[in-house]
């Protein structure tokens, strides 16, 4: 039996359900609600609605916005006819970060992965071929992490694509740029020196 | 600029207000709100304000409920002379989980700490002073983290407590049941030796 009044059990077991939360953090996010003043505890509550009410995928490129289409679909100073094909929006904001895609985005909202039983029909695949096969796109860009899952989804994706004589392409492999050869791991450097490149 | 639409980012920014959540704990978190159901996305904000409206501290022993009086000091089956003194609503708990304990409880909300700048007046130990001086009080049993602001709160709550010819009693010291003595550090070691019974 909890010794808590059941308002709180019930705070602590939604706090509990999000990923990485274990029961002692989420009775101690619980108490923090608690401490707040009553204000901020609704505006936070009010953040969560708004959040799953507002954001949804824009209709051309599956990434997460509050209107029909994103603001990089609807810029009209982004190169259209490259698309960079990421796993999740987080990747769009990394990407972007890097101020130096200036075409579109397509998010899968996933990879391929059927130890977790997620194919392709799971993952925004279809939208993307979609996309693809109404024209206007000269270069779609794989950028998946590096890892049997991602590469799995690119290839598949590619196989896909190829049909419609679109060039496919996809981030290069190598020594991360600031990182020390002596720690690099094999498959790294292997890639590394597969990609190597004339200076 | 971020490449989120904005009611993510005002999601993000309330989970990352959360003590001991970083801002790619606090993403995590908000892409994981985005993911449920909107049904579930509201029962979550309706638990954060239901259990900040309808929790409260018990008008006796401080501790959280959601009624008056908490369901320990209305139970008449529980020892109304010994009032057991913890830092925590967390601590009635921990010491409810033992099942050995029949009396009632005193919830500080905090102890003394000057470094924090919490001083006697912030936690509320009037409120127990105010209970002892009532009368019908036999014992009080300090229960509070064995580390400096612990022991100067009991010993700053003794002081204030004697003068009303209540025994004041505080939990014992000593080696961890399960713990190995090889691994006790020094001064629980010496608490252990001084507190040593006879078998």
């Amino acid at each position: 039996m909890s010794m808590f009044p059941s308002a709180l059990d019930e705070l602590i077991e939604k706090f509990a359900s999000l990923p990485g939360v274990g029961l002692k953090s989420a009775q101690r996010l619980a108490f923090h609600i608690l401490s707040l003043p009553e204000e901020e505890a609704r505006s936070f509550a009010a953040a969560i609605v708004k959040a799953r009410e507002t954001v949804h995928t824009c209709k051309i490129c599956q990434n997460l916005t509050d209107s029909d289409e994103c603001a990089i679909c609807r810029s009209p100073t982004r190169d259209g006819d490259v698309v960079c094909v990421v796993a999740s929006p987080k990747d769009v904001a990394a990407m972007e970060r890097a101020r130096e895609y200036n075409g579109r985005y397509h998010v899968l909202h996933g990879v391929i992965s059927p130890l977790n039983h997620i194919g392709p029909d799971d993952i925004r695949i279809r939208e993307l071929v979609d996309r693809v096969a109404e024209g206007g796109i000269r270069e779609v860009i794989m950028a998946m992490n590096p890892d049997t899952e991602g590469e799995t989804t690119a290839k598949y994706i590619s196989r896909l694509l190829k049909p419609f004589g679109v060039k496919v392409t996809r981030l290069a492999y190598g020594i991360p740029v600031g990182a020390s050869l002596e720690f690099a791991d094999d498959a790294t450097l292997m890639r590394a020196l597969e990609g190597r490149q004339e200076i």
